[in-house]
């Protein structure tokens, strides 16, 4: 070998090493990328819970219990005051049913905050309930949502009133 | 250069890229460990939570309002029935001090499910408040703890009661 392909041998290889290594360290670098970046962001959370929230007062105006009911997740528990907790959509349907029915029209909710993982988000909110146009509810509430096939389900759900039982 | 020596030479290339690669794979494999392995247990969690809610049991049962509200944080909110939610250690102090001075002298606390991280557990549960040894309360709750100095703390706590209100 001369000098001239030795020394080029010798870059090659420097060349090759320094690229193994460079190669090493962006992977390294990627993978990390991965670990600090979480793609879950809570206000991007809140503003979803915030929309599913309308759709609930939206069926609640139309007096549609069975679209309320399809908000919930198939196992979930709706805590109503005064009675055991009631767990699955169908009894879940019937309970809003029979709110509707004892002449409730409008349920107003306000997110308070709201805390969790792309999977489960815990809800603080204030909720009102309207007879016509006079308020006969004044409450508080916390929900547990459950991502359900990409949209947040309601999966726990329990309230109590703001005001003195009569 | 003799042959051998070319020889020896590209050996101890080959073994200085190998090393450099597998370097470079453990790397990115310990990085990888980092992230699917979390040092999170949610059945730990959940052991920890009952802990807690049995130091909750034995304040209430020894008539302690400070000691309980001491298990709840700084900014916690109670979230009553049948009053607007009650923010802050020493107001929820007087609230608990004034359920046990109505003669409640037990309250018994059951964790049924929680979901959450490290830092955020969300509990469901089912509670019992006895005057003497008859039950005059039974309800469920949502109370969300939050890692306060490495201690599980109170955060929100909402519960409502199974019976019809009289």
């Amino acid at each position: 070998m001369k000098k001239s392909t030795k020394f080029l041998t010798l870059i090659a290889v420097a060349s090759l090493l320094v690229s193994s290594i460079t190669s090493c360290n962006k992977k390294a670098e990627e993978t990390k990328k991965t670990v600090t970046e979480p793609t879950f962001n809570l206000a991007t959370a809140k503003a979803e819970i915030e929309a599913a929230n309308k759709e609930f007062m939206a069926f609640f105006a139309a007096g549609d219990s069975v679209g309320l009911a399809n908000l919930y997740t198939q196992d979930a528990k709706f805590m109503n005051t005064g009675a055991p907790a009631i767990t699955g959509r169908k009894n879940i349907q019937s309970a809003l049913s029979g709110i509707i029915k004892s002449g409730v029209s409008r349920a107003d909710l306000r997110t308070v905050e709201v805390w969790g993982t792309e999977d489960l988000i815990t809800e603080e909110g204030e909720i009102s309930l309207f007879v016509e146009e006079a308020e006969v509810y004044q409450g508080k509430y916390i929900v547990v949502w459950k991502k359900d096939n990409g949209k947040w389900k309601l999966f726990r759900d329990i309230f109590n009133s703001n005001l003195p039982a009569e």
